[in-house]
């Protein structure tokens, strides 16, 4: 990947918890609590509170110029918090600039389609902040812990297994440099929870009455894939960390932290951005004094 | 229409307001401006900030019990206040439970299909607020102002103008009986602005350069036709609001007035609603005790 054809918005936003480009990303060694020196709860929410109004702004502009989309991709493990921190960091927006989608089973008719084409169709317009929670990423993740899933997706000469990941990861990684090359601004964000801490919340979840319903007995059994899951996320970071879609592996043990990782990210990449009110078109403008005068005439 | 079929999932929202469902609606005596005991600005926003919060919890709800869709259509002449409003009243609703779509010219694909498709394809899911600004009410509003524009629709033995207008209240009537039978909410709004208002508002639009990009040229020409506009609102009103599906025309002259009503009318809509969280499933229900055993046991 030469830097000429670097198709990159905009510069990917350092930040400790970014994933190396070069490949040599280690899940174990990724912090998944917040480092000493973090703020403190009450400190986090507020520098939050004054990122989403900021976030809100910026994308007022975004809108106005309609020159990228921002595309933000979630993946975790169960109850990392995913719906929290999408919440968290996007209530504040304008909702006509911003969707969301949650990706779950495919349907058969989804299946009858490569793996790419359901999320296609919801990717985010010119103007627009577009969430995926969860993505095409699980057909790396979930798909590579149960391979099973594979029969029901009728692959013409299907290669082994390893074969199979790494052409995922070149497709993955070559529909991610369109987009970008198009114009839209890609950040992804693997919330990294401790196995001690997904314990306790789903105990949590079983406790407290009006978390049950969040609650599934298959939840348990998956945990149970655990360091499968750990290496299917390793690997599928390291294959697919590049400048144009650069991954964040955030600690997500402590929630308000990872909200805060996650908005100061997103509004930094907004930021990187020459976003700018649109000029009007000089012939557009040309007749607005016309139009003064007919709309001044009236009274 | 006997009360027995009548599908509404809701009791309609009562409000001075709220457009008859008899066809006795007069436009000219619908007010643009609020009454002489409207709340005053400040206290109209802090009422609107108290109904956002109000309807993030209420939404939650909704999307956790997963019964009902809401959707909420916006039409208005230019500069009534349509995008300020959603914005006002929605923005602090979850993003991942709220949709808003702006439909503009149709592209030709969607000229190939009926009138309400293209709409159709947008409504919200089970659990969602789904937003429209601007629907297939246009297809009765600026058609009607311009019947030229059917002339791209291809319609078979098209009839005379005056049936073809009833034949798509017809149409419309029974479509949103459809969705409501079904357990969509609807709530339509016709944000009801002056002449002279608008006026002064696309008069602010050429003066205020960052306002500048939200005006054109077309928006002035469209104004010369504001009696046949005017009378194209009056008779999809009259022909449209329904128990199911009920109009409100909303004084739009002052902008705080106009989103505290809609807001109050929105929540009050999903209190006529039975929400509750969900019950877990007895069965699941059943085998959290052993879910917490093998979870406590790992520690």
């Amino acid at each position: 990947m030469s830097r000429e054809s670097d198709p990159a918005v905009t510069e990917p936003v350092p930040s400790p918890y970014r994933v190396p480009f070069d490949g040599s990303f280690d899940i174990a060694d990724a912090p998944t609590e917040p480092p000493r020196d973090a703020p403190g709860k009450k400190d986090a929410k507020r520098r939050l509170e004054d990122l989403t109004e900021e976030l809100s702004d910026l994308q007022r502009i975004l809108w106005a110029q309609d020159d990228h989309a921002v595309l933000l991709i979630f993946q975790a493990m169960d109850a990392a918090g995913k719906d929290g921190t999408i919440r968290a960091v996007l209530t504040g927006v304008n909702p006509a600039g911003c969707e969301v989608y949650s990706f779950k089973q495919p349907s058969s008719l989804e299946l009858d389609h490569d793996f790419l084409w359901r999320t296609s169709r919801r990717l985010p317009e010119r103007g627009r902040i577009g969430v995926f929670n969860r993505s095409y990423y699980e057909e790396v993740l979930i798909v590579r812990v149960h391979p099973g899933i594979l029969d029901s997706q009728k692959l013409p000469g299907r290669p082994d297994l390893e074969t199979l990941w790494q052409q995922r990861f070149e497709s993955i990684r070559e529909h991610e440099r369109h987009l970008a090359r198009n114009g839209t601004v890609i950040l992804k964000f693997f919330l990294h929870v401790s196995k001690e801490e997904q314990r306790e919340r789903f105990l949590a979840r079983l406790d407290e009455p009006e978390k049950n319903w969040k609650f599934s007995a298959g939840d348990v059994r998956e945990r149970g894939h655990w360091d499968a899951y750990q290496h299917a996320y390793q690997e599928a970071l390291r294959a697919t960390s590049r400048p144009w879609a650069p991954w964040y592996a955030i600690p997500a043990d402590d929630k308000p932290f990872m909200r805060l990782q996650v908005a100061e990210i997103v509004v930094a990449a907004l930021h990187g951005l020459d976003l700018r009110w649109p000029e009007v078109d000089p012939e557009e403008k040309a007749r607005f004094d016309e139009m003064r005068a007919i709309l001044e005439g009236e009274s």
